[in-house]
């Protein structure tokens, strides 16, 4: 083997079978995104969110195929999430971060509940210690079954700009994973991990999910 | 429940018992890195660094006391790495980063073994898609056993600028969670996992490793 080449003008390689090449779609995301945070951040600073969003979910995920995309809405809300943290951009409503181990169940659900309860009053975020491949299926099965579609959802790994958004920081099952900071209301709800439970069991994590979204959402609005 | 303060000036809360806050800490950490890359990286890029490599490796340490300092360490080899894949820092010697799934056996294993036999004529690196929560203990015995001291190592998860860094890429069974990039080598080692092994076939697996880091040594220090 010869030392390979490290210039970056380097002849491209051929890639391997059944990969598609992301480098196009990538560099399209990256303008996108440089001409939407134009005045908050320098380019280097968009081009590493992307890059790292888009390596962070390809560790992870389980269908690859929509990868780019993904990690453009992953960089775009982690993007949001620093410049409110630096007051760049409005935050008018309470931000909720939602963490649980494999941002796959409870913490999509939770998402989706207070969402749909908060009706534009809160904002939430989720995200995992240890993402999954996918959400659950038995889990999109039973928040369909109530009307909330979940499809569009992917996990996500925590990250230090979503918890410097929140102001309140709900835990669910994944120990002191996330970084603790001043100013800020951290929770800890303890609920069943929904991996591997029947569908009957599912339901009743949902429901006892909706009672405690449904409270907090009370209890943010009505202050 | 009132709405909690969002003013990064608000009182800092009490922490939550058994966690030391590390703010301190990190704050003097970015205070290194930006006058060791001073000139190469801005402020932002380098604070971003930091804390996302300290909560990226929260997310899945056991032991958190050091993190602070592992943070650190991180941040300055990813830096470093960003640095090298832009021409603004020396890249004498081939880059060869090694890639599986937990970064507590294999790859860490061969990156010991490569800088072993290399003698500072190779640099590597290691990662993993899905990282441990520390280094498997068996694989910390049989290394110590040849006289290469792995305690200060720590699994890392898998981040983009280490693979621009690189010209060889080494996966060990981690599928094809590695972004693949014009210019640079690919190559796969089929191993077996020590995970669960028992302390021979750990040492077994570390043979083997040792034969294929031999003749990479070889292969990229002779051609």
């Amino acid at each position: 083997m010869t030392q390979p080449p490290s210039s970056p003008t380097a002849e491209r390689a051929p890639l391997m079978p059944g990969i598609s090449d992301p480098h196009d779609l990538l560099h399209a995301a990256a303008h996108r995104l440089a001409s939407q945070f134009s005045g908050h951040f320098t380019e280097e600073t968009i081009e590493r969110y992307l890059f790292e969003s888009y390596t962070a979910l390809k560790r992870t995920a389980k269908v690859t195929a929509y990868l780019p995309t993904l990690a453009e809405t992953f960089a775009h809300d982690r993007l949001t999430a620093l410049a409110q943290s630096r007051g760049a951009i409005a935050h008018d409503v309470p931000e909720v971060l939602l963490v649980c181990v494999q941002n796959a169940g409870r913490s999509q659900m939770a998402a989706a509940l207070i969402e749909h309860h908060a009706q534009g009053r809160i904002h939430v975020r989720s995200a995992g210690s240890r993402p999954a491949e996918e959400i659950e299926p038995a889990v999109l099965e039973v928040m369909t079954e109530i009307g909330l579609d979940l499809s569009a959802q992917f996990p996500k790994p925590l990250t230090d700009d979503v918890v410097r958004a929140a102001d309140v920081v709900i835990t669910m099952g994944c120990g002191d994973a996330c970084p603790i900071y001043p100013g800020k209301t951290y929770l800890d709800w303890a609920l069943e991990d929904p991996d591997h439970k029947s569908p009957a069991e599912v339901r009743a994590i949902r429901d006892e999910i909706d009672t405690r979204a449904r409270a907090l959402v009370d209890e943010l609005t009505n202050s």
